[in-house]
């Protein structure tokens, strides 16, 4: 019950800093509802209902953590269709670029891309301000829906083993696009810019050892991933 | 706190009965699942991030539906997948002759088509016991999300006068086919007209007038919502 708070949410952020965290917010809500539309419709193509169930709810899962992302950039003061809207392009381009074949790769996709996705939320949370990074944290947490997902995909490949190959060069595909189109939401607009390098805020920001300290988690993360879907990284 | 309800969730009803209270739950759980998918694959085609949000949420609300559907379905001791399973394939059906081209009619079949079909659980939950009657009620309950979707159609039909007649002729097909798979549901299962009829429980079932009675209030409301839309019934 302190005080300041109650002089408003984000009153304590400088505006140039504010703007970087509103992008931030932004591009992390519109990767979410973008993740929500993807999941649904692979989940229509799952015809066992355990399955279904759980693509569906990976699926509102994210549609769950859009509106919380939603909410605080109200709460910011902004509006979150413009907020959104500058990283709407990078979204849609990652997923026109990995429109998985049927519903093995999506399963892939959807297990690999989007703990790509919420590892790198989790990571560039860390040069906001305390209260967007609770909701970052929230939004982008494991709610450990996969593991109905994990034993699908292992249970493809032990029945047909020649699909391990091409399921690997998928996953990396995965990693490429989306760190590709990740440098592009993070450099595309230069108030996010300065909210990670630190120059808009007195909190430290990501120098190059950083920024290369957390490409390497992200790397072992999704080799972990992969490892649990029995792919080569 | 009653000590009845200390005996267990739905241990007052007769075999017979609960195997229809079963189905008809399976069917009803089935019918939103499968609308989850529509819906959330409709959300993708809209562009304006209002609409989109608003259909997404349409979708989650059912999907939220589907959950509560399911744990009733656990809690009368039956196994949701095997419940759900006989009613697949009327509701793919009516989905596969009701795939709407385009966003406009995806928008038309979510209120026009959910409306139906939601009005439809709720008449037929009156023959159920009041424990699984309140779950499809809650389940079927309006959930105030459809404004933002009617503004839309409404928006478009001002702007193009010439889809008022297509999409009059969309509708009354909705309402058609919905008729049509909700008759198939009805009849799927013999426990399921007993429980309609009556005949399996001590509760007053539903008579040819009774029957009716409810096609009539089905299509007072199909009409209220065509009108709504700005579109003749």
């Amino acid at each position: 019950m302190s005080e300041q708070s109650s002089s408003g949410v984000g009153q304590q952020l400088g505006e140039r800093e504010r703007e970087g965290v509103i992008d931030l917010l932004g591009a992390i809500a519109y990767g979410m509802i973008s993740g929500f539309t993807r999941l649904a419709a692979d989940s229509e193509l799952a015809r066992d209902l355990r399955l279904k169930t759980a693509v569906a709810g990976m699926a509102v899962g994210e549609f769950q953590s859009y509106e919380l992302l939603v909410g605080h950039i109200r709460e910011l003061g902004a509006d979150p269709v413009e907020a959104m809207s500058p990283f709407v392009e990078a979204f849609d381009s990652y997923h026109r670029r990995t429109a998985p074949h049927g519903l093995l790769e999506g399963l892939v996709k959807a297990y690999i891309g989007d703990g790509i996705a919420y590892d790198f939320y989790r990571e560039i949370s860390r040069f906001v301000d305390p209260e967007s990074q609770e909701i970052i944290a929230q939004a982008a947490a494991d709610k450990g829906r996969t593991d109905v997902i994990v034993d699908a995909v292992r249970g493809e490949i032990r029945a047909n083993r020649h699909l391990a190959g091409p399921l690997a060069l998928w996953g990396r595909r995965l990693m490429g696009e989306a760190l590709t189109q990740g440098q592009v939401v993070a450099t595309e607009r230069d108030a996010l810019v300065d909210l990670i390098l630190g120059t808009s805020h007195s909190r430290p920001g990501a120098d190059v050892g950083e920024m290369s300290a957390i490409m390497q988690r992200l790397t072992d993360a999704h080799q972990q991933r992969m490892a649990r879907l029995g792919l080569a990284a």
